[in-house]
C-alpha cells in the first residue's frame, strides 16, 4: 500500500464508523470462564441475571459466539455527536524524545464524561429503555463513570439513580455537579434510601462509604423498584463489546493510512478500555493474521494482573454479586489512597483474565510518582491534561519510545489515552506540591486478603 | 453546487486548515480608532507600544491594511494538535426543538485550556520567543487566559508569571495547579513582588484582589525586566486578528458543503471569539459579497454595547494601559458577581465597537439564569456540558431556532460554542440548586460610571 503522509490526528469519516461491535469471545478457542451463583456454585443462568441486568444486555454477556453484533441506529446517533474520536500521531512528543519510534494514541477524552465510559453507558441505557424500563442504578466513586451514565439517561429521558461514596460526594462536589445537570438524583452513600444502607449506618454513623457498599444499595435499589435494572461501568463481557468501538476505530484509522502497531499499551483497572482498544487486534492474534505486543498498565498499589491469582471472586465487597474467574487481589482488598480512582478494582475482566493467562499479553504495573511525572512530561509536550489512570498506560510508551531510541528500531507505539484530567487537580496539585507518594502492598497483606477467596469445589 | 449530506461534525483536512490569518481591519473603509497615550492624547506609537508588547505584535496591533498575514509554521504545528476544531451539525437539537432550522456550532472547547484562548496564546507566546524574550506576564482571573497561555508557554519553552486575582488563586485551586502542571509560576494578587502590589496590600491588607490590580502588577514586572513582555487575551486588534482562525476554518467548512449561514451568533466579552468567529463573514459583507445577521450577545449584568457609550476609556481599572475607543461602561464599573467571568470587562473590542457603530452587527443583552436554563438544555442534549460565556450564545441560538418554529422559516444559524464548563460547576451548582440571581445595572450606576469617563479634547 502506498503510504500518505500522516496527519496530526486522524479522524474518520462519520460513515466509516464502526456498524457493529466486536465480541473477541468468538475468536478464543478457550473462553472465559462462566459467573457463577455463590449459592449453588452453577453457572449464572439468563434467567438469574435478568433480575439485575435487562434482557439484550444479559444475551450478550453470555453469547461467547457471535463475533460481530450490530449497533443500533439511535446508540450510532449519539456516538456520532462525540465519535469518531481522534487517533493522535504523537509528532512533538517523538521529536522531544529524539525516539526514531511513531507514536499514536487514541484519545478518547473529548466528552464531557471525559472518558471512554459513556461507549458503554450510551449502549447499556438504550437497550434497558428499549425493554421499556424506566430507570437504571448504579454506584460512583470518582464519578467517571456516573456522569457518562447521566449523560446517557439525559439523552435518552431515563431516570438515573446515583449511589455515590460518601466521602467522594463531599470531596468531588464538581463531579455530582456535573451529574445533577444532566438530572442524575445523585445520593451520598451508605443512605437511608435502602435496607442495606441503614444497616451500616447504624452500625457506622460516621463512615465515608466505600464503593461495595454503594453497588450494595444500588443493586437493592434496583431489584426492589419495578422498571429498574443495575448497570456497571466496567469488568464485564457486555461493557467489553460496547468498548470494542475504540478498537475499531483505531484499526480502520490505522488501516486507512497502512499503519501497523507493534507494542499496544492500554491502562487496566476492570479492563474495559484496554480491552475495547485491544479487541481487532487480539482478534488478528487469536486468528493467526498478526501479532502485537500487547501490555496490560496497572497501578503497583493494585496489582491484580501482576501479583493476584487467577481464581474466582466476588465481583464486589459486600458479596452479593455473582462469583466471576478473573485475576484478582481477594474481594476485601483494599487498595491504598491513589489517584487513579478508575484503576482501583480488586479484580479484573474475565475476558482480559484468561487472555492474559493464555500468554497472549504482558503486564507490567506502574508506581504513582512516575506515572505524574509522564503525565506532566506530556501535558507540556502534546497539549493535553491526561487523567492519572490513562498516564499509566503514557508512562510505558514513553519507556518504550525511549527504548526505542537506545537500540535504535523504529517501532510504531500505540497506546490508549482514556481520558483528561480535569477532574484530577487535586492529585496534580499534590505532584506539583512534591506529596504525592507510592505505596506498593506487601506480600503480607496480598497474602491476607487471597486467602479469603472463597472455597470452590 | 451539489450538496453532500452534512455530517454530525465536520472537520477539515489539516491540509484545509487556514495559511494566512485574516485581518478584517484591511476592509473596513472607516479603521477602528488609535490607541491613545493618555499622557499626550496621541495616538501611541510603535515605539510606545513596544515596551510592553513584542515588536512583531506591535505591528500586527497597528496594521490597519494588509488583509492577509502568514501564520508561522511553528505556530501551524501547534494548531495542529487541538485543530481544526470541529463544526457541529447539531442534529439532536434541532429534533427536539422540532425547528425548520439548521443549527450549526463552531466548538473550539476540545483542548485543556478549555477555550478558543489558546489559538492567541500560542502566536503571542511564539513572536515573543522568536525576538529572543525569556518569559512573558499576565494577569488572569477566572483563569482561562492563564491556562491557555501556560500551555503555549510550556510547549515552547518560555517562562510565564501570572497574577491572579487573589479571591479566584484561593476559590478556583483547579485552575491554578492545571497552571502549575504547564510550569507556569502562579502568584495571588495584590502580591509583594510589584511596587503597586506593596502599595495596595499597605492600603488594603485584607484585599481579595481585583482583574485591574492583577495587570498593573502584570504590567510593571514585564517592563522591570529584562526580556520580558505583558500579553493580553482579548480586546486587542492582534487578538482579533489571530483568533481569525476560527471564523476562516468555519467559512471553509461551510464552503464545502455549500452551506450559508443566515444568522452568525457569539458572545461578546472582550470580543476576541466574537471578532474571530464573523472576520471572513464580515470580510464579505464590508466588501459588499453577502449578507449576514450578525448578533453579539452580552451580560444583562454587563452590557456594554447594549448599555454603554462610544468612548475613548482606559483599557484597566488602574488607568495605566492607553485609552482605547470602544463601547464601555466606564473603567470602574464593576459587574455584580455573575459567573460569565469571561464576559465581565467594562469595554470591548475597538475592531467590534467601529463595527457595530456603523451598523454593521446587532447586540443583544441576556440574563444569567436564563443563560443557564439554555446551557442545561443544551448540555442534556448535545453532550456537552457549556462554558457559561459560550452559553449566552446558546441562550440565542436557541431563541432564534423557535422562532423560525413558529415562522416556519428555514434558517442557518451558526453560532461559536467557545468553550467547556468544566471548571464552572460551582456556577451550575447554583443554578441546580435554584439559589442563582440575576442583576441588571440601575441607570443611575450606569449614569455614576461613565461620568468617569476620561476627557477628550
Amino acid at each position: 500500500m502506498k503510504k500518505q503522509p500522516v496527519p496530526y490526528k486522524i479522524y474518520l469519516e462519520e460513515k466509516e464508523m464502526p456498524t457493529h461491535y466486536y465480541n473477541v469471545r468468538a475468536d478464543m478457542k478457550q473462553k472465559p470462564a462462566p459467573l457463577i451463583n455463590p449459592g449453588t456454585h452453577q453457572p449464572m443462568t439468563a434467567e438469574e441475571l435478568e433480575h439485575v441486568f435487562c434482557t439484550e444486555l444479559v444475551k450478550q454477556e453470555l453469547d461467547n459466539d457471535t463475533p460481530y453484533i450490530a449497533i443500533p441506529d439511535e446508540i450510532r446517533s449519539f456516538y456520532k455527536m462525540y465519535r469518531p474520536s481522534p487517533l493522535v500521531r504523537a509528532y512533538e512528543l517523538e521529536r522531544k524524545l529524539q525516539t526514531p519510534a511513531h507514536i499514536y494514541y487514541k484519545f478518547e477524552g473529548n466528552n464531557t464524561s471525559g472518558s471512554h465510559k459513556l461507549n458503554s453507558a450510551i449502549a447499556q441505557a438504550y437497550y434497558a429503555k428499549k425493554q421499556g424500563l424506566i430507570g437504571l442504578t448504579t454506584e460512583t466513586g470518582a464519578g467517571q463513570w456516573g456522569t457518562a451514565l447521566s449523560m446517557a439517561c439525559a439523552y435518552l429521558g431515563m431516570d438515573l439513580k446515583v449511589y455515590m461514596v460518601k466521602g467522594s460526594y463531599h470531596q468531588k462536589p464538581f463531579r455530582r455537579e456535573v451529574m445533577r445537570t444532566y438530572g442524575a438524583s445523585v445520593t451520598p452513600s451508605p443512605s437511608d434510601t435502602t435496607e442495606v444502607g441503614r444497616r451500616i449506618l447504624a452500625a457506622h454513623p460516621d463512615t465515608t462509604g466505600s464503593l461495595g457498599c454503594a453497588i450494595s444499595e444500588a443493586v437493592e435499589y434496583a431489584v426492589t423498584h419495578e422498571g429498574y435494572r443495575y448497570v456497571l461501568g466496567s469488568v464485564l463481557n457486555q461493557v467489553l463489546l460496547h468498548q470494542s468501538v475504540i478498537g475499531l476505530e483505531t484499526k480502520a484509522a490505522m488501516d486507512k493510512y497502512g499503519i501497523r502497531p507493534d507494542i499496544i499499551i492500554g491502562c487496566a483497572g476492570g479492563g474495559s478500555n484496554l480491552g475495547g482498544l485491544i479487541a481487532p487486534f487480539m482478534g488478528q492474534k487469536l486468528r493467526g493474521e498478526a501479532d502485537y505486543h500487547i501490555i496490560a498498565i496497572e497501578p503497583a498499589s493494585c496489582p491484580s494482573f501482576t501479583r493476584g491469582k487467577y481464581a474466582y471472586d466476588f465481583c464486589d465487597t459486600g458479596m452479593i454479586c455473582p462469583l466471576a474467574k478473573m485475576y484478582t487481589l481477594g474481594s476485601d482488598f483494599i487498595p491504598s489512597p491513589n489517584h487513579a480512582g478508575g484503576l482501583r478494582y480488586h479484580g479484573m475482566s474475565p475476558i482480559l483474565s484468561e487472555l492474559y493467562h493464555q500468554g497472549l499479553m504482558e503486564a507490567r504495573s506502574v508506581e504513582q510518582t512516575s506515572v505524574f511525572e509522564a503525565a506532566e512530561y506530556f501535558a507540556r509536550i502534546e497539549g493535553i491534561l491526561p487523567a492519572p489512570e490513562s498516564s499509566h498506560a503514557i508512562r510505558v510508551a514513553l519507556d518504550e519510545a525511549i527504548r526505542c531510541k537506545e537500540t535504535g528500531e523504529e517501532k510504531t507505539i500505540l497506546f490508549g489515552l482514556t481520558g483528561t484530567g480535569y477532574f484530577d487537580l487535586k492529585a496534580y496539585e499534590e505532584y506539583n506540591d512534591g506529596t504525592m507518594t507510592d505505596y506498593i502492598p506487601t506480600d503480607e497483606e496480598l497474602a491476607r486478603s487471597l486467602a479469603k477467596l472463597p472455597k470452590m469445589d
